[in-house]
This record gives structure tokens, C-alpha cells and sequence, in this order.
């Protein structure tokens, strides 16, 4: 696969090198330094990827709270990033400025929360990447950070996937899973739905349109997000016809959501994140580890049945909280409040952890 | 829009001529006179379509059954054509020949089945097309055919919608309507959904791909069609990694849906039959005709409440019948029995009603 521009999502990352904990180097940004309690990094980290062998992969991470707080990790969907809530030190909003701050469900004053870009976020890792593969990154982030345990992870679609390896992998180091939207495997019709995407970018690229194959790609998967019954709400205007040719409501919509993510992603990230969602299988059983799930009824990726089995299969005590939303598997990013109580409720208690 | 060429689904259809009763030609295929029971047409009509006005159209028809029996107009998917059924004349089978034929739910011995091919179907029509236009042309070849009234319209997916144009535009030479899986409107999310699949081919002619963006638009279509609960029985193997990328297990099938579908059809025409479900719009209160709905509870295009909402609003007495179905949307086609029963529920008696 070719790499079209990587995203600058920062002008710089590494400014100021620190001694990492287990001797390689780790480089914060010196634009945070002035804030102790958010700090970001850049890792080169040795790792043996489960598709793609032994490879050098470089992580950025960003943590935010006390630094001998007990630590989180946070993980969201193949579009999220490190950057997780506002602080001090950025005002920049994050992609879960809801959820993770101070007072939040979250919170920054008690806990220290960790969050990466993922492996390949960046276009540069041009191989399939494996949910255990960001699951071993994460934990080889720990090492470098000289932290042996987390308290909780907290996922969301992706990134409840990549809760459920890590849980599975690095069961010693965790305290509890939190599972929002994900699954131990990909629904098979998912799966399809994201394959046609991915040949949409592939159809672009051979054709020599990569901008409006990826834009078209992000488009279909911002309809997997969603809901009928939002588009119900949204857009129930009938069709009209322009120069000649007919319009549906949705589709000023849906074409500014295809624009601006391909203005921010390369194919190439958008390919292998996509794939590795498709890569994604947990034996549910080796998750031995206190979990939380969340349902969405309305998620049309992630069916409940499979949250379900998931819950049944599970190899500790485990919950299923299941939520309606209009949003489907886009709730975790919409139903602020009722996302909040779950979180409150499933990590009461680990800000008194010892770290 | 441009035009690829045409394809041939028969290699002749006009040979034998006939006097039309409006004075018109009215040509009748050769091939077809050694059975009486089965005529094949094509007929040039005058027609102002709605969003495209006057234009002299192409309608290429077939009947099947008693030239004096009672007669039913039949109508699927946009991909369905007047080929219902195989005969005594040809033994091809139809798309229907589940439903239609001696013996069958709609019975060929006792009821004239007549299907026409779709305005549009050939590409030729490059122009919006609206359902209420195509009710209008079987309107129109009912007058050519000399039959004053057709004692059922059943139609199916965009049959359905076409059948609620005839009720409403046409309701004094009608009997009665069974409309499957087709409402008064096309829902929103699966506007979307169209518009999207009309994206790939616009992205595959503007960049020199014609046929990959048709084949990539009827997979996006052929998931619509189907459900999760087909694609988690018949897919359930794990995404393997093939020479570096991803494939997932319903791709074989799905790439080869696509590329019999761009093989027989195309770009113009799959745009603007896609677009006509899009421009669909009928007043139920308009159909002032007996009509039993069907509705699949697991179709993703065409959901329940939107039938529901059908139902209670139709300007004649209505029921509604719901079935269950993995094959979703497509459950027409598929559930054979089920649907032979809700027929022959639906149209008892009709084969006793004075032509």
C-alpha cells in the first residue's frame, strides 16, 4: 500500500528526553512541561507484531492527572487518539472531554489516565496490525512508565476490543475492564461492512482518486455508526432533484463527515485500523478479569447478541449494562450522561487503589 | 450521465407486429406465438414523467396465462424484469417462478400475469425517474392491451412502491394491492444508503472504473438486501491475512455478487433506479384500494414501523401481515412458502372476477 501525507496532528513531539525506566529513551513534549499533571510522549518500541513479525513501532502517548495516581487506560474507536480530554496544559478538546477530567466520571484529580495514538494511526506502519499487538504496545508503554499495574481500562468500540486483549494478555496488570461497544470478535456483517470500505479506498486509489475513496469509505462508516431512527429525525425531507440528478437529505451531511476525516487521516491508517478490527478474536475465557460491558440496542455494528456471549463467556464476574440510544454504537460519544453513571459506577473505588 | 452498453437480454423483440387497440404498434416477439399463453411486447409510449416531462419511452413487457383470464400485474426490484416466470414458450427460469405459474400462488391456469421490464432497466433513460412514472406506463399498456382493470397489483421491494403509484394514480382499474417489503416513502438511513452506493459508481466513472464502481455499489446494495443474522451463519470464519491485508470471509461471495450484477446491467441504469426509490412518494390516503402489506421484521431497508405507519393510514381496508426472515429484505425471494401463503390469502378469489 502507498502512503499519502500523514496527518501533522502536532507540529512537534519531542522535545525534552527523559530517562525512560527501563533504559530506552522516552521524550516528552516540552509544551506541557509548564503542567506536570499532562504530559505527552514518543516511544520507540521493539515489538513482535502477531501478523507482521518484528518490528520497531513508534508510540505517542499523553498521560493527564497526579503522577503517583493509580493509572487508567482509556482507549476510543480507530479515530481516536491520545489526546483524551482538555487540560490545563491543551485546551484543545479531546475526543472524550465528557467523560475524562476533573469531577468527571473519570477524574484526573484522583486518577491518572493514559491514552496512545494507535499503532498505525500515523499511515507509517503499512502491515496488518492486531488488537494484541496495541495491547503489547500498551504494556510495554506501562514498562516505560514504570507503572506494574492499572487499575482499570476503559475501551470503546476499538478500543473495548483492545481492552479485551489486554485483559487477556496482561491479566496480572489489570485491575478491572471496562468494555464499551466491542466485542472478543468482529460481527461477521461488520466485518463485510467494513471490507466494502476499504475497497472503496481501494477504488479511489487505483483510479487514482485517494481523497475521495477514503472520504467515501468514512462516509459508509459513519452510516454503521449511526442509527435509522436518527436519520429518521435528521433528514426526513424527501429527495429532491438537482440539475437532473436526485439529492437525498443525508447527503450534505454524510459528504462534509467524508471530507473532513480524509483532510485528517491517510488510507493507509484508515486501511490496517480498519482491518484490525476485522482481525480482532479474544477467547472470552482468558479475560480473567473484573468486567463491565455496554450494550447499545441500536449499535449496528456490534450486535447485543454478541455482547451477550461475551458476558456469558467471560472468565471472572462480569456485568452487562445495556443502554437504547439513537446514536448506536456512537452512544459512547453522545449519551454523555448515561455513559457517565455506568463509568461511575464501574470504577467506584479504584482511585483508592494503591497505584 | 454517459452511457456503457446496453445488455442484450434477449437478441430480438420485436418481430411480429399487431394491431394495438389504441391505434398504436404494438409488436409482439415470434418466438413467443407457438404458446398462446405467453406473449412478450414492446410498446413505444408517450409519457410525461415527472421530473423529466414529455418523452416518448420504451416499454418492453411480457403476459403470461388465458388471454381472457382476470388479470395481475406483478412487479419486484429494480433488478427484476417481465421475465416473472418460465412457460411453456421459454423455459428460462423467471425471478419469480416460485410465486408464478400452474398451480402456484398466483396461478397461471386461472390469472393473466403481466410484468413489464422497468423504464430505465435498458439505459437508455438517462433522466430522474419517478415510481409514479412507471405506474403510469403500465397505466399505459393496459390501455394498449385492451384490459380496463387488473384485479391485483403484487409487488414486491420497489414493486411495492410502484404498486402504491398505480392504487393511488390508477385506483378505479385496480382490484386490490399486495405490497411486500415497500412503503409509502423510502426510509431516510436507507436513502442514505442508496446515495452512497450512486457515490461508488460516480467514483468509479469519474476515475475510469465503471465496472469496479458498479460491482462495489451492488455489494454495498446486496448487504442492504441481506441481514447479521445470515452473514453470522453463513461467515463466521476469522478475517484471515492474505499476501499482507485482510480478508474477511463473506468478500468471496459478496466480489462475486458484484461482478455478475456489473456484468449484466448498467451504470445508468442501476443510477437511475436507485434514484427512483429515492424520489418515491405516495399519500397512503390516496390508495383507496384493498391492500394486505407485508412487512420482514429483519429487513433493513424497509422497516416495520415504517410499514406500520403505512397500514394505518391507506384510504381502504389494509392488513398487515409480518413475517420473520434472515433474508431480511430479500425474503421475497426466499421464503417461499411463507410468501405462497400470505398470496393466496391475499388474492382468493381474484381468479373469479369478470376481466
Amino acid at each position: 500500500m502507498s502512503l499519502t501525507p500523514s496527518p501533522a496532528h502536532e507540529a512537534s513531539d519531542a522535545v525534552c528526553l527523559a530517562a525512560a525506566p527501563s533504559g530506552a529513551a522516552i521524550s516528552f513534549d516540552a509544551a506541557f512541561s509548564p503542567a506536570p499533571t499532562t504530559r505527552r510522549f514518543v516511544l520507540d518500541l521493539p515489538l513482535t507484531l502477531r501478523h507482521a513479525g518484528p518490528r520497531t513501532v513508534v508510540v505517542r502517548g499523553e498521560w493527564t492527572g497526579p503522577q503517583d495516581a493509580p493509572l487508567v487506560i482509556v482507549a476510543g474507536g480507530i479515530s481516536a487518539d491520545r489526546h483524551v480530554a482538555s487540560s490545563v496544559a491543551s485546551a484543545t478538546p479531546g475526543w472524550w472531554s465528557d467523560q475524562v477530567g476533573p469531577g468527571c466520571a473519570i477524574d484526573t484529580r484522583r486518577l491518572r489516565v493514559l491514552a496512545i495514538d494507535w499503532l498505525g494511526a500515523d499511515g507509517s506502519l503499512d502491515a496488518p496490525i492486531d488488537s494484541a499487538d496495541q495491547a503489547d504496545a500498551l504494556a510495554a508503554v506501562l514498562d516505560r512508565l514504570d507503572v506494574a499495574r492499572a487499575v482499570a481500562f476503559v475501551g470503546a468500540s476499538y478500543g473495548a476490543m483492545v481492552g479485551l486483549q489486554f485483559a487477556a494478555r496482561h491479566g496480572h496488570r489489570l485491575g478491572r475492564l471496562v468494555a464499551i461497544s466491542g466485542a472478543h470478535r468482529a460481527h461477521p456483517y461488520a466485518s463485510a461492512w467494513r471490507a466494502l470500505q476499504r475497497q472503496c479506498v481501494a477504488l479511489g486509489r487505483s483510479e487514482g482518486g485517494i481523497t475521495q475513496g477514503l472520504a467515501l469509505a468514512r462516509q459508509w462508516a459513519m452510516l454503521s455508526y449511526r442509527t435509522p431512527e436518527e436519520f429518521a429525525e435528521r433528514f426526513d425531507a424527501p429527495a429532491s432533484v438537482d440539475a437532473g440528478v436526485a439529492r437525498c437529505a443525508s447527503e450534505d451531511y454524510l459528504e462534509s463527515c467524508g471530507r473532513r476525516y480524509a483532510a485528517r487521516w491517510t488510507s493507509t491508517a484508515f486501511l490496517r485500523l480498519s482491518e484490525s478490527i476485522d482481525l480482532h478474536r479474544v477467547d472470552p475465557s482468558q479475560v480473567r478479569v473484573p468486567t463491565t460491558v455496554v450494550a447499545v440496542d441500536e449499535d449496528r455494528l456490534v450486535p447485543l447478541s454478541d455482547l451477550q456471549t461475551l458476558v456469558e463467556s467471560l472468565g471472572a464476574p462480569a456485568r452487562l449494562r445495556q443502554l437504547r440510544s439513537r446514536y448506536g454504537h456512537d452512544a459512547f460519544l453522545k449519551e454523555g450522561q448515561a455513559i457517565a453513571s455506568i463509568l461511575r459506577d464501574a470504577l467506584a473505588g479504584c482511585a483508592e487503589v494503591a497505584a
